[in-house]
């Protein structure tokens, strides 16, 4: 068990260094590409695994909203469905810290119990995505809810500047530019006949996007910053802390906005089987959030969604039977191009 | 007069030092940015001086033509337009060079006269464009002319591939790249509401389209080759030879196509002031494509071109009040980081 924690603090030191050096402008993926150690083998396993699995989440995430408006059923309260999804993230952390405890016993790295100085910074991301969603109903004053999806897109951009600002982390000329690509191949792939309307959007709109976009930027920079300021922590438990801030503010979201109705018609009024799927698939998403912020990095995270969206459209073709557009393989080959240009970006510099 | 023949035969092998240089994979741009020698930042400012032209009158070529086209005025025979494009040129070419005999003299490098060895390539671009020509009449049977517009974009591909072969000068894989990211650039900043309907296109279409973008991308590669092949020689001389081909060639078109025309109605039945000032422009573009070809390459030919698409469409807004779509500013975009990553491409080969 000694020997275990001793191990593990090692190959998180060893990550730390990993971090100071890419901070200092070498990668190490150049030498875990050509299959050094063991251990560098398995954390880039481990970091292909949580990516894969956030990607598969979120394109299947997006299915189940669109079956789910197909199938009309949108009766039950948004807040209630978030809060259980945040109970559930919580659960799942719990259930995975108890099977560790009865294998490896409770350590310093795997304890639940915390401090004020450690537990204090819990609270801010969730709190950002609640400013966030506040800020989304009024949005809809100025655009409409396709050109809220396009300017969506500017989240893209905002994550790598905060990531850069906040994080001190570099990224190449060619990454940058690759951050560019992915944002306008992103716009493009979504682009239909009435997206031209999104020009139109007023000064306000427009400056309300990019509040937006920094927040969410800044929750999820500031998310990977919590995560990854203690890497021998066990990331079961910063989930923990992380979720049941978001499963707080969840609840008086309940109350602020939903109290009525659940004390009328009951907490899972309008719940169907669907809905069930949804909520099950949002924390599970979630949970790959974390892993990716823990064994990858926000701009994993951006490019990982971002494929999700394309892999959306694509299964939508077989089940929906939507058609793709000339614009989709454009932008599918620009946020190809990207993708490339990430990788060899990070080996050249 | 013999020093600066010598003179110029130095400079001549010097830039063929360059394209070995490059073959080799080594760029000399690096040094040249830095601005080494006077040599080499002679030449950095003639390419840039042709290539502009090229650009500027390209853009002009479309506006004018949008021009025309609202004016209403195509009732003059396209093919004798054509041939007195070729014709000026011709004039063009030989009053340059009447002005370098008269201050030169005539060497072996300016003298008009030429072996059948040296003349008998240059038909063959005249030739391949006369094919790709008539191949246009047969392939609107298939896509209609927006959708012709975004298939000719795979030129910028096949330019690419025929001058990586024919040429057998290296582009980086940063360069090859921004190559695709060019193509899909320009086509997402061409599309409108109609253009899914290329989708649409049989696959006799498609294969027309593709030979056609051969042809033409094997034109231009065929065409570098000619004026490079021998580096010392008068560009002016080697355009007289590529125009008069040129010349013959579009005087035979006029025969075949429009022979009762121009005889009942007379040859500049239809011209226009708009007219001469669009056949003017085409011939002082020929001649720029001409000087890009000796002096830089098909790739910034290629870039060239692209960007005065980005700009005649800029310039219409103010000109004609055409409304710049989203697509044309993600497109836009695109094309823009692929001139950076061309560049950039170049470096670090």
């Amino acid at each position: 068990m000694e020997y275990r924690k001793i191990k593990d603090q090692d190959k998180d030191e060893e990550s730390l260094g990993d971090d100071l050096e890419s901070l200092r402008g070498k990668s190490p993926s150049n030498a875990m590409s050509l299959g050094a150690g063991p251990i560098d083998r398995t954390k880039w396993k481990r970091k292909s695994m949580v990516t894969l699995a956030l990607t598969v989440l979120t394109s299947s995430q997006a299915i189940l909203i669109v079956w789910s408006k197909r199938a009309g059923k949108y009766e039950y309260s948004v807040t209630t469905a978030n809060f259980l999804v945040e109970t559930l993230k919580c659960a799942f952390s719990l259930a995975a810290l108890a099977r560790i405890w009865n294998s490896e016993g409770v350590t310093e790295d795997n304890r639940l119990s915390t401090t004020l100085d450690e537990v204090i910074v819990y609270p801010i991301p969730a709190a950002l995505y609640l400013v966030k969603n506040l800020l989304q109903y009024y949005i809809f004053a100025y655009v409409d809810a396709p050109g809220y999806q396009i300017l969506k897109n500017l989240n893209i951009i905002s994550t790598g500047v905060l990531y850069r600002i906040i994080l001190k982390k570099k990224l190449s000329e060619i990454q940058w530019a690759a951050f560019v690509l992915l944002c306008a191949g992103c716009t493009t792939a979504q682009l239909n006949s009435n997206s031209d309307r999104v020009l139109q959007t007023p000064f306000q709109g427009w400056m309300m996007a990019i509040v937006m976009a920094l927040l969410s930027g800044f929750a999820g920079v500031y998310t990977e910053a919590i995560i990854k300021k203690r890497p021998s922590r066990n990331i079961n438990v910063q989930n923990f802390w992380l979720y049941i801030f978001g499963m707080v503010f969840n609840a008086v979201a309940i109350v602020v906005q939903d109290f009525d109705a659940v004390m009328n018609k009951g907490f899972f009024h309008g719940y169907s089987f669907i809905t069930v799927l949804m909520i099950l698939n949002h924390a599970l998403s979630g949970i790959a959030v974390s892993m990716v912020m823990k064994y990858a990095d926000n701009i994993v995270k951006v490019y990982s969604t971002s494929v999700a969206m394309l892999l959306t459209a694509v299964v939508s073709v077989f089940l929906f039977g939507f058609h793709l557009s000339l614009a989709f393989f454009l932008g599918s080959t620009v946020v190809s191009v990207s993708i490339y240009l990430h990788s060899i970006g990070k080996l050249q510099r």
